[in-house]
Formats: C-alpha cells, structure tokens, sequence
C-alpha cells in the first residue's frame, strides 16, 4: 500500500475516528486505526466494538492496500510533522512495515494485518431522520449532563431517543432528575424509540461541527443507531430494554409558579456551593415569598444568605434542593428568564418553558427546618 | 474589624499571597491567609515558614484588627461573589465570627485569632540589588527548568544566584546538565553568593508582572532572601551550605561547532520524541558531517530518521543525548539560530552565545553505535 496525504486532511480524519478507540482494551488491534485503501478511496476506521466510526479522507492512493496502525503512535506522529500543506506519504509492505514520509523526517513502525480489524457492520438504511447538526449537537448538550455516570443501572446511562410524527424527543435521568428536549422535524416520520449510548451521544457531538446547514441522517435498526455527515459515518450499540415510564413523573399541576433572572439564580447558586465539598449533601434552602426569594446554605464550613427579585404566582413554599442539580439545568438553559412549577416541598420541582421543548424535573431533597 | 474593599482589589491580593499557602500542613493556622489591618493599612500575608508573602490592599479600614481566615475558602467566596466593581465588606466579631457581605449575599465563617499567625521575619536592608521584573522573571524562567525535582540532593533543588560587581548570575544543575544566565545590573554591588529554593523562584515569577518599567529590589541576609516591588514582600529562606563548583564544569575547548536554525532543531526533537515513552532512555542520536546533521531515533516502538541543515567548523560527529534535555534548553532560548560546541562523543556539549549571557551543559549518553 502507498499513500499520499496533504498533512491537515490526514489529521482530521485521524481526530474523528480516535474518538472510537478505546485507550484500554484486550484486544491490541482495536487500539488501532485502519486505514483502507482497498477500493477507489481512502477510509480510516476506529472501533471499540460498542462504538465504530469511518470517515473518508482525501488523499492520492499510489498503491491499493490497507493496514492497521497503532491509534496514538500514528496521530502522534502525524500532528508533529510539519506544516499544514506538508505531504505526507504512507508506504507499508507485505510484513506490515510502515515507513512515514514528510519533508526530511522518516518514521518507521510495525503495523497489522488490516484483515484483523472489525469493520462495521453494515445495518440496512430503511429508517431513518434527518435533523441539522448544530440542533443534535445542541439537544445533546442539554441533556447528557444528567445522564448516571455509573452502570449499575444500565439503562441511566443511556438516552431516550423518540421520534413521533414530526417531533424529535431525547431524555435523560439518572434517578434524582430528568432532563427532556423536544424539536420538530421538517418532516414525518414513523415511530421510534431507542436507547442510545451517553458515550456514543458524547463523542458524536464533539464530531458534529454544529453548522446549522449542514445536516445529519441517523439509521436505526433493532440493535443500532447510525449517524452519517460529511464524510464520516458512526455506529452504535442501542442499550436494549424498555426505558422508564417518563410521561408517569411528568405533571402539569403547581401551587407555586416563580419566573426569576437565570443568570443571577445560577450565580447565586455558585456561590452557595462554595460551601459544599464534594460527597457532601447539604441541601440549598429556597424559600419564595412574594416577590422575593431566599437562599440559605448552612454548612460545616459556614453560612450563606442571598435574596433575588421573582415573580410569584401561588402559594409561599420553602423547598430543598442539591445546588448542584440546579444549577446544572441552568447553566444549559439559554433563556434569559427562567419559570419554576413547584407542588410542595416533597414534590418534583419542573423548570420548562411555555412550549415545553426543554422540561427539566429536580426532585427536591429533605432539610431540617428547624435548623434554618 | 471591619473593612471594605473593591473586589478585584482583594482578588488581586488574595491571589498573591495564595502563593506562599500551603495546601497541605500539620498547622491548621498556615492554611489560612491573615487580613491584618491594625495600622493604618490593610496587608494580608501567607506563610508556610519557608516561603512568606504579603501584600498590600487598597481598602478602607472602617473598624481596625486582624484576623486569619481559611485561604482556600475565603478565595473562593471572594471569586465568586458578584462583578469586577462591587464593594466587598468583611466584619468580624470577638469570637472570629467573619461575616462578608457583597450585595444581597451574605456570608458568615469561622475565622481565627489572628495573632496565632506567624509574621514574616523582619530582616536587614542594607545588602541588596535592583533590576527590571521583566528581566527577573526571564532569568528564572530560562534555568528553573534544569533543577532536581527530587530532594535527595538539597543543592539541586535550587539555584546559585551570584552578584559579582555588576554582573548577576543564575544557574541550575541537576547532574546531567547546567544552565546558566548573565545579566548587566545598571550598579555595581558588593560581592553576593546565595542558593534561592526553585519553589520560591517559581512562584515570585509567577506573581511578578515581567514589566520592563517597574522594578525589583532583592535584599538578602545570612538565612534569608527578600523581593520587593509593587505592593509586594516575598521573603524566602535560603538553602544553606556550598553550591557546587561550576567553573571546574566549564571549558572553551571544542573540536566540533555547529550552527544551526534553533526552531526546525526542536521540532525535529519532538518528533523523535513520539517513539520514546517516560522513563524510557534512548538516545538521540545525531551525526554531524559537513552541511548535514542526521538524528536518529530507535526504539520499541520504530525507528526515526530526519535530516537539517548546519554550518559546521572542525571534526565530524557522531553523539547521542536525552532528547529531553536538547529540547527543554532549546525551548528557553530566543535566538533564530544556536550553537553547539562539542569535543567527542563522552564530553558535554555547551549551548552559548557569543558573550556567554547563557550557557546550556548537556551531557551526552552512551550508546551502542553498532545498532545504529
């Protein structure tokens, strides 16, 4: 195989498959890149067996060929060899050997037979979506944030991913909260309801450029949900199972309704958790009165009291929650006002908007009242 | 006590004296940072016994007194509370009880008696120097990286600052190389031969602002080292004992020079270095012939090859180094083109200009020239 590269499109390539190599495995070809060159253009490939990405790459094939090199030792090399319009060439022969050619420098590394590599599989392209990528990097970032970072519930870890006529539903929880996004899709489509990877949902919206016109397809079949853009396609695993009952937890009734400064409650809550370590579960005391709110934090290290201006609709209520759960939602809203549902004390707490696109429940957590 | 301040007035501050808090310690007292407003200004110091700094703060003493309060947290109170401008004030009572209030937030902590904190030692201005924070900060910044970082030789850990007549000298060693730097004072001084710390040279160059226009006065005693500018005293003990003797290490003997472009050399160095892993010791090897130096990399993981071009007086030369130790003396450097002076493949080679304003020592490595 003998290949030809300018330096920056090898580069990019390279940087979008990584995002599927694991950097621990027991299995040394999956810590590699395969580059393909078999056909009439060039592929690079990186897969961990749960997730697998594929992009082409423009480049000159000198010779037809593929092999698999070592992920980190290839891009290391690659992003240390001169400027961005250098060529780059990539010879390997029948033993693997790999020479790296750019300018005066020359690499030699042993490589692997490309024919141990995985490819993806291939899942047929009958059910589909197409949304932009700046709204999937978007709905991403406004839901992964409460996805359970740990798998002891398996299910937590993942997303919802439900499609309904025109509408376009991803949700997360992870047993104290529950983030939802809804967007409309410019067309209809069949249903769908799949549970899709927090790590494949993560890595795809670092690939996304998040260009508003350009655009994302995203195939779904029994066990996989695939997105392709540009010139790159990434596959995944679903999680399987049912997902947990989400319309269940929803409610639409309140006793106290509050529309406050997203920014200064957020700030306010910053401030507050400046007296909370980690692991510590001192819970931020809201209390709402007419046309003003109060947070108390009381801690081991100190005391904090700030009021903000609301406006209120209801009954007064005192309600405890985690800062951290709080401010999480906030800190993806980008409304600059923001509008709380609360029942009572013991009861979720729901910040979303009129339209409902974005519906973030807290569940609130016990306090001594006594002790405020 | 009560005070009030500008808060980016007492953020400035804070951040100054943060330097010399230790992060961990036996005396819970050093943790904290000491608001001593007694007279008729505000300072706050930090000390951790061997490094000591205090500053002063522009503020307004409403009620006088002193008193410790944890650094970590009363930094972190005073970042977040709200914009650049706002007002800041602290109050605290005869128990220590500290309340800091900025707009609608009000904070209350568990100060301490101030007077269970140690002063910085008051020592004698009569023995000193003064030059530009500009150039204070450069000199560091081109030896501290030639220090131990481990203290089995005390020495090592920090470096010789030497004032004869109106010459300044620094250098560090850590016993594969040396790095030295002169400097011109605008005075003559009377002859001065100290081992600073490297901690307390790292962190003055971190607070100094490397102004060409405003001044440092260094002042030095029998234990002791002390830098004022700005508002600022940092008083740092002195390692005690004899520094090595590094004229013996110097020689103007060589029988290869080398000139070459200082940035293509480096970046040919990290490129080498993608094929070595930490704590792995192969050499660079590079091979001097007339108009060409060749380097070459054999490791585990391949092997290198890449060609610069030189202009070369004297012998030909094949020598192996640490590629660490050519690129980190390469990095400081802010010459176009440097200069190697060598004698043979054992002896070390001297990195220097023409006046000698610095002085890299690298010592070379063995290596096994039949595998080459």
């Amino acid at each position: 195989m003998k290949l030809s590269f300018e330096k920056d499109h090898l580069m990019n390539g390279i940087n979008i498959v990584l995002k599927a190599v694991p950097s621990k495995t027991t299995m040394p070809i999956l810590e590699c890149i395969l580059i393909d060159a078999v056909s009439d253009e060039i592929k690079l490939t990186g897969n961990d067996m749960e997730l697998g990405i594929e992009t082409k790459v423009e480049g000159t094939i000198l010779e037809r060929g593929k092999i698999a090199l070592d992920a980190k030792l290839f891009s290391d090399i690659i992003r240390k060899l001169s400027g961005e319009n250098s060529t780059i060439t990539i010879e390997s022969d029948e033993k693997y050997n790999t020479t790296i050619t750019c300018d005066k420098a020359i690499f030699q590394i042993q490589g692997k037979d490309g024919d141990e590599f995985s490819y993806i599989p291939h899942i047929e392209r009958d059910k589909f979506i197409t949304l932009s990528q700046f709204t999937l990097k978007e709905i991403i970032r406004q839901t992964i944030f409460s996805i359970s970072p740990n798998d002891s519930n398996k299910m937590m870890t993942g997303e919802l991913m439900e499609v309904t006529g025109n509408e376009l539903k991803l949700v997360s929880l992870d047993g104290h909260r529950m983030s939802i996004r809804k967007v409309a899709l410019k067309e209809q489509y069949s249903d769908i309801k799949v549970i899709v990877p927090g790590k494949t949902l993560g890595e795809i919206s670092k690939i996304l450029n998040g260009d508003n016109d350009s655009e994302v397809q995203i195939f779904f079949s029994t066990n996989h949900i695939m997105f392709e853009f540009d010139d790159t396609i990434v596959l995944s695993r679903l999680i399987e199972g049912e997902y947990f009952r989400i319309n269940q937890m929803l409610s639409s009734d309140y006793e106290t309704k509050v529309t406050l400064n997203r920014r200064d409650f957020m700030d306010a809550i910053d401030r507050a958790s400046i007296l909370v370590r980690e692991n510590d579960k001192k819970p931020l005391i809201l209390n709402f009165t007419d046309e003003e709110m109060e947070l108390k934090m009381h801690s081991a290290f100190g005391t904090m009291d700030a009021r903000l201006a609301i406006t209120k609709f209801g009954k007064d209520l005192m309600i405890g929650f985690n800062p951290k759960f709080l401010g999480d939602a906030l800190r993806i809203i980008d409304d600059e006002e923001v509008t709380l549902y609360m029942m009572n004390p013991k009861s979720p707490c729901f910040i979303r908007d009129e339209e409902e696109t974005y519906i973030y429940l807290i569940l609130p957590v016990n306090f001594n009242a006594a002790a405020i």
